[in-house]
């Protein structure tokens, strides 16, 4: 495992980094570390623990998932309520104030200066990291394929979820739609397209940023954290989702095989 | 003036970094040097002064249009034909074989290794220095209004080009339709829309690449390049075109301002 360094610190880490496989992990949402630089923004423990800090049980599937597809891992190493990745920087989101029902009081009303700062030492250091892994890849003729994991919770606003996979795309669906064919034809999970979640909620910057302008086939997961609560449980939806993403590929990749045929 | 160096090799420039104006300029052909590292690529120095290696006044061009319009500029440090930077790293135009007529031999043929070294050297580097001055824009509340600065050969294949000021879109034609109305308006230069080039042609990588995933205002100017030969003229094609960019950004604001009001 490779980490990339600024200012002090670790904002993304590479693991499998010469995995031949064709696909590209990524999870933006795999830490709930609180650097020093930075503090622990006067949350509490449980606080710092819940899912508004981090995607719980998404680091232990991205590395099942990746181990089982011979892929390469770019993981985050820092809370997203330190910085969510998974936002610009010009997003209320990126830095945000209140999560759900919690108020992050010491993001409220952040300084451009500090902003710039977080931005400088987080976003840009885990964005260049993973477009260095699609660069090569790219350079090598062999782009990958984009799959970011993240996990939701199972009670939102009091309510309960009962999607159980939620599969979410950007500009090209085309992906996204053959894992909901091979989820609903592989498993038994409760699988949704743009579920709990969809680009419309601003939750499609990685996609937007990373795989687009490479055009990229690409691909947002997002799994019921409940369903992941350790690593058995991970292991085990590894297990069922490998397949899954391995024949919507395979779908993806055979009627562009036809057309040149 | 700052740069960047990976490599010992200094890849982008920033040049008035912290004004307040709102356009950020972009020069990726703005230098013909071939570092030493990777040598002159047995061209003879005739083809290094040529619109192969460069866009010859480009640079002049952008330092004169951002003094004047109190932009940050961002320019390449090395010759298109070791890496050019509007191109992806999988498009055999990064690192081309044979442009108009002449042919790159030491191009030809690249192993996977070399095109992964001027990749990691050059377009990387570049793009993140670009990034870090869009992020810090973003982060401090004013995404900034992207312009990319280029020229093209008056003579392309033995056939002379009529098109004096070329105006090219990618996804967002808002920007573009506004440059070319006002410079029809404000001047007589033979300005056309997405010529003598358009996206279709895969030149407009920097834009898909920085601009369109945080939704900034974009476009790409093209000037054919015996308008811009020396200082004198392009300081008087920048007094031209200030305006003509001033103006078109007003307009295309302007009935924004309307819709809230």
């Amino acid at each position: 495992m490779t980490t990339a360094r600024h200012s002090g610190i670790a904002a993304a880490s590479v693991e499998n980094r010469d995995a031949p496989g064709p696909f590209l992990i990524v999870c933006e949402h795999a830490s709930n570390r609180f650097p020093a630089a930075f503090g622990m923004l006067g949350l509490p423990a449980a606080a710092r623990r819940a899912h508004i800090a981090w995607d719980p049980g998404a680091l232990g599937l991205a590395r099942a998932l990746a181990r089982r597809l011979s892929a390469p891992l770019v993981a985050a190493q820092v809370s997203r309520l330190i910085y969510d990745l998974n936002r610009p920087p010009h997003s209320p989101g990126a830095m945000t104030a209140k999560s759900e029902t919690y108020e992050i009081a010491a993001n409220a009303a952040l300084s451009v200066a500090e902003r710039q700062r977080r931005t400088e030492a987080v976003y840009l250091p885990f964005h260049a990291v993973l477009r260095a892994e699609i660069a090569r890849r790219l350079a090598a003729g062999t782009p990958p394929v984009m799959v970011t994991v993240h996990s939701f919770t199972p009670v939102w606003f009091g309510k309960p979820r009962s999607v159980e996979f939620g599969v979410i795309h950007d500009a090209d669906p085309s992906l996204a739609h053959a894992v909901v064919a091979e989820a609903k034809a592989r498993t038994a999970l409760d699988c949704r397209l743009n579920e709990p979640y969809s680009a419309a909620d601003e939750v499609t910057h990685t996609l937007r940023l990373q795989a687009t302008p490479y055009g990229l086939l690409n691909v947002m997961l997002e799994i019921r954290n409940d369903l992941i609560a350790d690593a058995a449980a991970q292991e085990a939806m590894a297990e069922r989702l490998a397949p899954v993403l391995t024949a919507a590929l395979a779908k993806v990749r055979e009627p562009r095989r036809e057309a040149i045929a």
